[in-house]
C-alpha cells in the first residue's frame, strides 16, 4: 500500500457509507468473466483494492462521500444543497469527479462507467434510490467508477501477461 | 448552420459511410422519450443536426472516419494497422476522440455514451461487426457520442424552457 | 439568461469570494489581443458572462466554492480538510472539476487553462496564496477555467463570423 | 517493459521523428528543479521511459504521429487534409489525443501540459513551427503531454517515498 493512512480513510469512508467491498468485486467479476473464463472473486477484489490504492482515485472518493454526507446534514448553499440533495439529472459534477478515477486505467473504461451508471447493477442500485434523508448523489458514480476503473486494469494486465 | 462548408463535408463523410441520420434520430427518441413523453423523431433529429453543426464534432468525425478508410487502405504504419483493423479492445484512442464530441454538451453525457457503446443500439450494432474488409473502429463510438451528446443538449434545452 | 435564478447565484457567489467579473474580461483580453486586434473588454466581458450562463458551468462553480467555504469552517472529514486548507499539490479534484468548464468549449482551451493555471496572471494571483485562513483552492482553478472557457468561446465565435 | 513489442515501435517512431528522449527528460527536470532539489537528469529519463512503457501512452504516440506523417504524404481527405496540415488553431483533436497520455497521472498534469503547449519550451519549439512540408501538429502535443505525465509520474512518486 503506497499512502497507507489515506488508503485507509477511504476504505473506511465507503464501510461507514455501507460499501461492502466484495460486492464490488462481484460486479467486476460478473463483467469481466466472459472475456477471462478462468477469472476469481478474488483477483477482481485484488484489482478494487489497487484502483483504491491510488492517490487520484482516493481523492475523488473524499471529495464526493463528503459532498453527500454534508448535503445529508443540509450544510450546502443553496441551491447546490437541493441539487445534490435531489440528485437533480443536469447536474454534471458527480459524473465529473467519478470520471477522474476512469481515466487513470485509460479511455477503455468509460463504456463500463457509462454502462454501469445507467443500468446499477448488483449494489450500485441501492445507492442509487434516495429515500430516509440519505444522499448518494457522488457515491452511485464513484462506485461506477471503482468498478470500471477496476476492470480496464484487469484488462490491461491480463493482456500484459499473455505477452 | 455556422460552418456551413465543414457541416456539409462532415455530413457526407457520414452519409458515404453508410450512417443515416434519422436512424440515430430515432436512438434518441427511444433513449428519451420516458423523459419527454411529448417528444417527436423530427425534433431528436434538429438535436443531431445541431450537435453536427459544432466545430469540435466536425473535427473529431472527420478524423476519426479518416482514421477507418485509412486503415481499410493499408495505408496506417504497423502496429497501429493492425491495431485498428482488428478493433483491439485496449486500443483506447477511439474512445478518446468520441468522448471529445460528448464533453461539448456537459458531463451527464458519459452515461448514455457508456451505455450505448455497450449495448449497441439500433443502426451502431451494424457498423461493431467487421465483416467484408471494413473498418468501422472510430466510427462506432463516434455514433455513440453524437447520440449520447444529442441526449444531453435535448435534456438541457427542454428544460431551459421550462424555466 | 437561460437559467435566471442559478446564474444570478454563481455570479453572486463569485462576488461574494471577491471575484471582479472586469477583472476576468482583462485577462481574457489580455490573452486574445494579438490574435483579434479590434477587440474590446466589453466583448469579452460578454463572453464571461456567457460562459458563466451555462449550467454545467454553474454546477462546477457553486460545488468547487462550496467546498472552499466549509474548509474554511473546518467542516470537512479529515484527511480532506487538511488537503484541501493546505491546497495540497496532488489533490487534482480541483482541477477536475474546473475542466469539466473547459470543456464545454472544446479541447482548445486546455492550452490556456494549464498557462492561466501556471502563471497565475492578474486577479487569479490573489486567490492562490492563502493567508488570514481564507481557502481559495478550488477558486483559483475555476477562475482559470471560466477565463480559458471565455477565450475559447470567442475564438470559435470569431471565425464562425469571419466564414 | 510491459509491452516491449508495441514499446520499441513507439520509441522508434520518436526517433524517426526528430524526438531525443534525453532532450524531453531535460524539459522535466527544469520543471521539477524547485519542488525536488536532488533531482537528476536520469530519474528524469526513468519517468519519460515509464510513460512511455504505458499502452494508453504509446497508442495515443503511434496515432497522432500516423496523422501527422499522412498529412506530410498529402493522403487525408479535405478538409482534414488542409486543417492538419496548417495546424488550425481550432482543430482540437490533437489537444483531446495528448490529453488521454496527461489523464492516465491524474489531473495534475493538465496544469503543466497547458503550460508546456503555450510556452512550448526546449525541444518542443522546433516541432511546432511548419517549415519544408513537414507536419508536426500532433507531434508537439504529444510531446507537451509525454513531459506533463512525467512530472506527475514524478511528483506522485517521491511524496509517495517520503510517506
Amino acid at each position: 500500500m503506497k499512502n497507507h493512512a489515506t488508503y485507509e480513510c477511504t476504505v473506511n469512508s465507503l464501510k461507514e457509507r455501507g460499501v461492502v467491498l466484495t460486492d464490488l468485486a462481484k460486479i467486476v467479476y460478473d463483467m469481466q468473466l466472459k472475456y477471462s473464463p478462468d477469472l476469481t472473486i478474488d483477483e477482481c477484489y485484488e484489482h478494487i483494492n489497487r484502483v483504491l490504492d491510488k492517490r487520484e482515485v482516493q481523492h475523488a472518493i473524499l471529495t464526493g462521500i463528503n459532498l453527500d454526507k454534508l448535503a445529508e446534514k443540509k450544510l450546502l448553499d443553496e441551491p447546490l444543497q437541493s441539487i445534490i440533495e435531489r440528485d437533480e439529472p443536469l447536474y454534471g459534477s458527480d459524473e465529473t469527479l467519478a470520471l477522474s478515477i476512469v481515466n487513470c486505467y485509460g479511455s477503455i473504461g468509460f463504456t463500463n462507467f457509462g454502462w454501469l451508471d445507467k443500468e446499477k447493477v448488483g449494489i450500485i442500485g441501492q445507492f442509487d434510490s434516495k429515500k430516509d434523508g440519505s444522499v448518494h448523489t457522488f457515491l452511485d458514480d464513484i462506485l461506477c467508477a471503482i468498478c470500471a476503473a477496476a476492470c480496464s486494469r484487469l484488462a490491461h494486465k491480463r493482456v500484459d501477461t499473455e505477452e
